[in-house]
C-alpha cells in the first residue's frame, strides 16, 4: 500500500550495517526514521491505512515495536498492550515461551488488557523468523482474543517469517522487504 | 502543570503492585495509561507544553521511554533519537556506563544521531535513583548537546533522583509524585 516514494526515502533512511550483531548478518537500522518526525508520521498514515476499521486493539512486542504500535493505537482510537520481555510486568500475567536459535525466550503480557472476542493488530518492526511473532499469536489467542492482523516496518525474505504466522489466518503488511 | 483532574485519573489507572520485583518495592505499573488512548494524548498534552520551544530533540530511554517521548519529539517537529541497553545499536555508538544497586550496566545511542549545540530533552517514564538518566544526560553532553529539560511521568519521591540530575542545570518535571 505504501507509495513507491515513501518506500524509496524509507530504503534511503534505513542503514545496513554488515555483519552486526554476527558475521553474517546484514542488520538494518531504523532508528533514523525517528529523527525525521515528518517521514515517521508517514509510516504511521500507512500502518494506520492497512488497520483502519479491522481491529479493536494493538499488541506491541517491546521495545522497537513500541515505536510505531502506540501512534497506531492512538490513531484508531484503540487500546494499546504490552508485549515485554520476560520479569518487567507484575503480576497477573500471561506468558508464552519460544524457542530461539540457542535456547528459548519467554514474552509476557498482563493478564485481562486483551478482552476476550477482540480483533487484534501484533505490530512489530520486523519479521525475521517469526518465532517471537507466532508467541505474541499464541497469547492473544490464550485470551480467547483473535488475532486479525499483523504488521511490521521490514520484512525478511528467506526467513520464512510469513508461513510460520499462515497458521493464525490472519492479513500480515511489511512496508518493506529485504 | 498537570490539573489535578488529569493528575487524579492517572492515579487511578496506574496500578500499585506490593513487593513487585522484591519484597518491600511498591511498584507502579503505567501499562493501563496505554489501554486508553485518550488519557495517553492528555499525558502526551501535558508533556508537549512543558517542552515547547524549549528543545530541539528528545532523548527516550528504553523501553517504556518510547512510548511517550516518541509522540513528544513527533508533536514538537523534533528528531527522536533512542538510547538502548548494551548491545542492541549497531556501531559506531558512544556508550556510557552505571552503576546499579549490585554491579553495573551501560546505556548507549548511536553516534552523530545527537548534534553538537542541540537542546535536548530527556525522557523516561520513571524517575527512581536517576543512574540510568544520569548515564544518558552523560551520552548527550559528550556529544557536544545541552540536557535542557528531563520529563517523567511519575517521580519517586525519597530516592533522590532529582538531586542527582541538579548538576545538569536543567528543568526536571515529572507529572505525578509518589
Amino acid at each position: 500500500m505504501a507509495s513507491q516514494d515513501l518506500i524509496n526515502r524509507l530504503e534511503s533512511t534505513i542503514e545496513n550495517i554488515p555483519d552486526f550483531p554476527i558475521p553474517g548478518i546484514q542488520f538494518k537500522d531504523i532508528s533514523p526514521i525517528f529523527l525525521n518526525p515528518k517521514l515517521y508520521e508517514e509510516v504511521i498514515e500507512d500502518l494506520v491505512a492497512f488497520s483502519k476499521g479491522k481491529i479493536d486493539a494493538v499488541c506491541g512486542i517491546e521495545s522497537r515495536g513500541y515505536l510505531f504500535g502506540i501512534a497506531i493505537a492512538v490513531a484508531l482510537e484503540v487500546p494499546f498492550i504490552l508485549i515485554r520481555k520476560a520479569g518487567k510486568l507484575p503480576p497477573p500475567i500471561i506468558s508464552e515461551k519460544y524457542d530461539l536459535e540457542y535456547g528459548s525466550a519467554i514474552i509476557e503480557t498482563r493478564e485481562g488488557q486483551i478482552k476476550p472476542g477482540q480483533r487484534v493488530l501484533i505490530h512489530d518492526d520486523l519479521l525475521a523468523t517469526g518465532g517471537t511473532t507466532e508467541a505474541a499469536a499464541k497469547l492473544v489467542e490464550k485470551q480467547g482474543a483473535t488475532v486479525s492482523q499483523f504488521s511490521f516496518l521490514i520484512g525478511l525474505k528467506g526467513l520464512n517469517g510469513d508461513e510460520k504466522l499462515k497458521k493464525f489466518n490472519a492479513e500480515i503488511y511489511h512496508i518493506l522487504e529485504y
